[in-house]
């Protein structure tokens, strides 16, 4: 079975977008055991629609369309489609219904703008949308069943893995049993971890797959057809050759797992971030019940909001700059029990360092960024050194999930320091409380 | 001139990675006045890249390939064309030599993979690569003069820049002056601003393009062969009709316009997030240079934080909970001026409220937000409800965008508070700093 994308809009094809859309699409399709064969970008001018609707269905079997199903005179995808198909537009009474409570619920008046949504080529079956007013549609043209969904991302998305996914499946024949696991890796590099798989044996069924998005690369061993146990063994053989680099199973980010431990073990959490800026505190509360573990954070992003937020001696900065261990440490051990006004926190991260592009110094050149976590009694704390080539935001992202996994490890009661292939670690310490206490006092 | 693009790789097609070298290319041709007709991607196949190279060999004037010219057995883009023209491959003796100059000054040793790269279709000219060993070349078929570039994003750039551009240009004789001038929306739904937009007259030359990311909606005005002058009145036709909702120009986000207002200014700023957990911080920091105005940023994520670290009143939150323009308007004087430890800053920012889906409650439905802004000795609140159908992230973004626009006009000398199209607002105070202490104290 053929499968094609057709992604449509100016801002897509100029670039004024990166069409995340696409590799979204790509990538659930691969997790469902289907490859895509061809995906093709245009613009919003009628012809160019038409001369692609026309040209695809002739080659695949089910195209995904997405884009051009708003409001304004821009969006021409069901136009298109049915001048090549050689039909009409008409209404469709149900989505024109669907329209007429949407607007009444929000109290606005409907205009022919939002009314044109409603208009379908002659004969196209409604995919309902339903959280947006685009009526998403499927026709069939030549050998091919067009699928036409809203570019917007969470209206598409909700689309493709209720609706279109399962219409994929439904027209094929396709008995096998797909099922992916996927391994969050950090700090290893694409050509190192596929060297150290590729001289591995894997079952029969078994693929890998590699999905890049910095900072983490995602491993996903693909089985069709394969047995449970099979499955297992061949996690287990990818996790032991990957080490410390493997941070976690079937979860996108770091966050993703640090909600799940903490929420689970109940455990609270504090954050003291200058390098980071609010990253860590802010990926953490995109998930819901981030409340019942997170007391505060607290962005101490010059010098004087540490000592005065954090407690950090003053001395310690003088003596050994803000990117130091001690540093780090004692922001740590401040942000677990702020001037005892709140109860200590089980756990603590802080941040401190350069991330460029200018404020290097000799000591501390750009990229040198140290991380504390406090566990128990204990703030365990490393510096590490990025090559200055990264940007500012790959600094402040390696940072963030590098401060995550010190923490995963410390809430799994791991040796909170890993060794990871590209990172390289200057120096590292273990302070306990007293000690950071101590050092604020001298 | 239609100009096309073709990208290659199995991995850009299945998702693996976001096509940023596609988007790049648009947005040069855009600022170089051309206008990108195509876009087709498809995988590594031999027969897929011959199929693809004579198809659109007949539509495109020029067409631009990426990827595909590296050592390995799956780069198969000058293989592919040589079959697509019924032409062999031949060793291109100039590049041979390039490419034993480069293994001599690494000393290293060529092996055929490398030597593979100097295997370029019969008549092929040379494109020269001066980063790396991948020979870009270009040929004519048919209607079309194929282009090609190694998909390695820094090689791929250069050429792009030093060769392509000036070869498109010769090719052409347009001579169009293309300017974009980018307005930055908020509060306003795309029909809604065409609906305003396409009741006025523009100037003969003058296009309109709309881009939505979330919580933003961009208006580019495209000129092409305009005055200045007759560039300068649409803009102001524009902004007049959008009012409130223009909140930037030439800007992304408006924590870049934030960013230039304060740094220009030389004003300070401090943040206090509940709602938001580190975003509006994080966007900040997200530039060099932030540590020059931001002073720092508490998320008191829980309500013992808000007391502990803001000075909010225990009584103010028990009377009128943490959603409340009192404790929101004491979060923003509390961060401005934190227990007296540090000087007070210019401007604060603080935000609460209900970003679901759990925790909403009568009074306080999910979807509800208070942001308040401190400016001089006032502090500026207001309290805004969102529709609950909107995302957890979506209530966030929205929530930062407000809070960051509230504090742009601020800044500007305008009345923080603002009339957006489709924001509700529920109500509005101002507080002197000195009530918020009374209130802290009481």
């Amino acid at each position: 079975m053929k499968l094609e994308m057709i992604c449509t809009g100016e801002e897509v094809l100029a670039g004024q977008i990166v069409d995340t859309n696409a590799a979204w699409l790509g990538n659930q399709l691969m997790d469902n055991g289907f490859e895509m064969h061809r995906r093709t970008t245009v613009g919003d001018r009628l012809t160019d629609l038409v001369d692609v609707f026309q040209e695809r269905s002739t080659f695949a079997d089910i195209i995904l369309v997405n884009g051009g199903l708003g409001p304004t005179a821009d969006d021409l995808s069901a136009q298109a489609m049915a001048d090549a198909m050689g039909v009409e537009l008409e209404e469709n009474l149900a989505w024109r219904e669907t329209l007429v409570l949407w607007a009444k619920e929000r109290n606005v008046e409907l205009n022919p703008k939002n009314l044109k949504q409603a208009l379908l080529p002659k004969g196209a079956i409604v995919v309902d949308n339903p959280v947006g007013t685009a009526c998403g549609f499927r026709v069939k043209l030549n050998r091919s069943w067009f699928f036409f969904t809203p570019g917007v991302p969470h209206e598409y998305k909700k689309m493709v893995i209720e609706q279109f996914i399962p219409f994929v499946k439904s027209q094929t024949n396709l008995q096998t049993k797909v099922e992916v696991t996927k391994l969050l890796s950090l700090g290893i590099g694409e050509s190192d971890m596929a060297g150290r798989l590729e001289k591995l044996t894997w079952p029969e069924g078994i693929t890998l797959g590699y999905r890049s998005y910095m900072p983490y690369l995602e491993l996903k061993l693909i089985a069709r057809d394969v047995s449970k146990e099979e499955q297992d063994k061949a996690i287990l053989q990818a996790t032991k050759v990957l080490g410390d680099g493997i941070v976690a199973r079937n979860k996108g980010t770091l966050a993703a797992e640090i909600h799940e431990l903490l929420t689970q073990r109940e455990k609270t959490l504090t954050i003291a971030e200058s390098l980071t800026g609010g990253e860590i505190c802010s990926q953490l509360v995109a998930f819901s019940g981030s409340s019942h573990y997170l007391k505060h954070a607290i962005v101490a992003y010059c010098n004087e909001a540490k000592v005065a937020l954090l407690d950090v001696s003053e001395q310690t900065i003088l003596d050994q700059s803000e990117v130091s261990l001690a540093c780090v440490a004692q922001m740590a051990a401040g942000a677990a029990c702020t001037y005892s006004k709140v109860a200590e926190s089980d756990f603590s991260i802080a941040t401190s360092g350069i991330a460029g592009p200018a404020g290097g110094t000799v000591d501390n050149p750009v990229g040198t960024v140290v991380i504390a976590v406090k566990t128990g009694d204990q703030v365990v704390c490393q510096k590490i050194k990025f090559s200055a080539k990264r940007s500012r935001n790959h600094i402040r992202d390696l940072t963030t999930a590098i401060a995550f996994d010190m923490l995963r490890r410390a809430i799994l009661g791991l040796s909170p320091i890993a060794d990871y292939s590209y990172i390289e670690r200057i120096e590292s310490m273990v302070y306990s409380m007293k000690e950071c206490r101590d050092l604020v006092t001298k």
